[in-house]
């Protein structure tokens, strides 16, 4: 089910916009965050582009350690991903157990991937100080990356109406989702 | 048709991750480009990212001028899309006539808004040279913003049955978009 996506097609997985969840781990403790900001930067290597607002426990995480995991979650973890965009972990045992999210282990980073998601990025952060402080912008290059292959297939996506509950989300406002549907074509540019 | 956006809501026009058209203009020059790597950055004052590649004459236009314009283009427009992601402008007396795309002129800047979509981020340059050299990475504050509002009222986006056609896009690869469908509402975190 899980494939390792080939790293040059790793922007893919984020090129149609849709809303992450940002995870990571240092010193004992882990964390989540929904994340509707966030974007690819490059595709080989692969960089990625998230905002990461200065209350988020999840931010300290990602400083401290230096890595972090975009997952993209999909309709079925609706409710867990407004949840985990609501709810601060700063406070909380377990903000995964909190918001009825697993952990899985990545392949490169030691932050941990969110279980039922439909792809995976693993960064190492591009430490760059001026833009985190001044825009709270994080930029990570990614390290490793796999997605669920009844929805990622040959390097792209593939949603249909036999995976509905597996479509990524893209957040509207409060808590609602549209989800991505109707596959159309251009024509080939002259 | 058009309304002028509540600024505080401008994030709103990008949250769910549409690729958007990015155009400028610059001593006599206007040219245009898709762009599927943008995201908002802030709330109030609104800001926005986008990516743009050292090879694109937009870049150019927008390095010159200090402004651009993001406009969110819909399902009637994925053929001038696709087109406008595909060629550059560089050595074309006018990209948007050549991509079947007409310009309106703005409320706040010079840069020209493509016709035809369904919102638009009036954008200043904030000046970053290092991740611009470094990223391809543009930052902008939006200082006027305005959308269609058949598709986007009180604040959010609307998409249903009777609007089809003003969906947005969102790119999987080579000219493949899909819109957004299925509104699903997550349930109230505790």
């Amino acid at each position: 089910m899980l494939f390792r996506s080939d790293l040059s097609r790793a922007s893919r997985l984020l090129n149609h916009g849709p809303t992450v969840l940002v995870s990571a781990a240092h010193g004992g403790r882990r964390n989540v965050m929904a994340a509707a900001w966030s974007m690819p930067l490059d595709f080989d290597p692969p960089k990625v582009a998230v905002v990461l607002d200065k209350s988020t426990f999840t931010r300290r995480l990602v400083e401290a350690s230096g890595e972090f995991v975009l997952s993209v979650p999909c309709r079925a973890l609706a409710d867990a991903t407004y949840a985990a965009g609501s709810v601060s972990g700063a406070h909380l045992d377990d903000k995964f157990a909190h918001c009825g999210l697993a952990g899985l282990a990545g392949d490169a980073v030691a932050a941990p991937l969110v279980e039922g998601c439909v792809a995976w990025l693993e960064c190492r952060l591009l430490p760059e100080p001026h833009v985190q402080q001044a825009y709270d912008l994080f930029l990570g290059q990614v390290v490793a990356a796999s997605a669920d292959d009844r929805v990622f297939r040959q390097g792209r996506w593939h949603f249909g109406p036999e995976t509905d509950a597996l479509r990524t989300l893209h957040h509207v406002a409060g808590g609602a989702f549209y989800s991505v549907a109707d596959l159309l074509q251009a024509k080939e540019p002259q």
